[in-house]
């Protein structure tokens, strides 16, 4: 039987990550109201969320400021200019996305509105992620690593990224679906793949979904039942293409009396109905279905959505080619 | 591990279950025009579909005939005129839901070109129900027995009556979650106990899940990984409320040859979009998730949303008072 804690009751060691901002810009590029950013981080304190991931930090030297919204970048002080000194249990995560990230942008943790650094990363570039991790470990931050389209990936290769990342002092390590293209029962193989070496490291697991065979929330309940302690969610499952596990949903299924469902349902009544209707689309449709069963990048079905296209099975087949 | 067949196998004895017309019929007062109910059955043969769920047979003495589609009624002259004697390997199925049926309105198996009865019942109608069934297969038909609102039912209720019910001729039971109220790991208990009764009296089990908490397609594979092998399913999750496990995501799930993707794209391409368009709202939506959450029955989200309000909150509160 699965240990989430028979359902009625819960367990202490669960966190919930809201990553709006950061997965949820990669809809919109970044392009969020500062009402809107410090909205979002007062309802995340008011349901009891646990970290709220800010956004990327993402290189200027990669990526042209003028571009894209400013939480592609989530510097100290416009982070500051959000949650002051952060005086809440809430606290604050970025990402790095290695290879368009610079360890230099990172300050003193002691300096820093910034509590913890999730390291995004292709199986690839992992010595970079090591460094990357090491490297905010030393500043002070707490750390993840986030082994990104894993469904892609061989089975020895994880396991031998899994060793080399337990051996880092990096605190979580994140179960990534990035393709949406993992069935629970899966999940709870991946889990326990994860978990050993977890246990032989002592670290944290974590999970990341996306919703392309609306399986995101399944998967994150799974993985919680696995033994899997920090879930991202997103409030209306903002984020790229199908979108993350919803927030509304996870904190419904979850126990612990902090977690408060009424601020969550307050934040989509009155900003996410209309943000959605006026952002790019995201959430599930039939294209991510298509991509997320066929495990490709959510990339062409993007494409095909902001087309306006509907030729389904132009489409399948093109994807099947 | 569950026993689906390892995900690359598959399981001969499933049976996919299309309930587009009957649980669809309850979102569109059961308009569809023929030519619809023609492509749909076409495309159920096209895509390896095993029943196809026409309709209800309703009582005409409980139901005014001129307020409703014919695929409430569903009589042996209007299926004919959509499948003729229906000489292919997809089954034609209706349901009775007791209390609002008439025995007399069926006719003998042999002169009818149904070949299944569901039938649907509270669980305080059983007796009924069991006559049903005695009757329909007295005269010919493989019929289910599908009982209702068991997450609202005691399970020292729900087992007196599966024992009932296993005494009967019925050739399958089915688990259903009409309020969209189950996890899968309640669902993964849900058939272990469903699963005691079905090897004592050797029945098959089948499972009818609903999407409240985007969790139909989730709950509707964790069941079939526990041995349940009739999976309904409906085009595009056509069906009340948050609709039902959506027939694209289950047949790219199964991996029997004889289920193709193809013809469903086509349908939802070329149907199921306009479809939508133009019938009242049905699918996942927050006001469904709040009633799955609460386990309450969806009428009044499916009123919330008819009136096209927004104010989520003062529903959530109305919902907890």
């Amino acid at each position: 039987m699965k240990n989430v804690g028979h359902l009625l009751g819960y367990r202490e060691s669960i966190r919930v990550l809201d990553a709006t901002i950061r997965d949820g810009g990669l809809v919109n590029d970044f392009f969020f109201t500062d009402d809107f950013v410090k909205k979002l981080y007062q309802t995340n304190i008011a349901s009891g969320v646990d970290y709220m991931e800010i956004g990327y930090r993402a290189s200027k030297k990669v990526f042209d400021e003028s571009k894209f919204g400013k939480w592609k970048f989530s510097s100290d002080d416009d982070i500051r200019s959000i949650v002051g000194e952060n005086d809440t249990n809430l606290k604050i995560a970025i990402m790095a996305d290695i290879g368009r990230h610079d360890k230099e942008d990172f300050d003193l943790k002691s300096n820093s509105p910034v509590d913890c650094v999730r390291v995004a990363t292709y199986i690839h570039q992992l010595p970079e992620a090591i460094d990357m991790i090491n490297d905010a470990h030393n500043k002070g931050y707490e750390t993840t690593c986030n082994i990104m389209a894993i469904s892609q990936t061989q089975e020895n290769d994880l396991k031998c990224a899994l060793d080399m990342i337990g051996q880092t002092p990096v605190d979580t390590i994140y179960i990534v679906d990035s393709f949406g293209s993992i069935y629970p029962e899966e999940m709870a193989r991946v889990c326990e793949l994860y978990g050993e070496f977890a246990e032989k490291y002592h670290k944290k697991l974590g999970i990341h979904a996306h919703n392309n065979q609306q399986l995101a929330f399944a998967n994150t309940i799974e993985a919680c039942g696995d033994g899997v302690d920090f879930l991202d969610a997103t409030y209306y499952s903002m984020g790229r293409g199908a979108g993350n596990c919803a927030m509304e949903l996870l904190l419904g299924f979850l126990k612990n009396p902090k977690y408060k469902e009424y601020p969550v349902f307050k934040l989509i009544e009155e900003e996410m109905v209309d943000l959605k209707a006026k952002s790019p689309a995201w959430g599930y449709d039939i294209p991510y279905l298509m991509t997320g069963l066929l495990n490709q990048h959510p990339r062409t079905a993007i494409k095909f959505i902001k087309e306006n296209r509907k030729d389904y099975c132009e489409y399948y087949n093109d994807l099947l080619n």
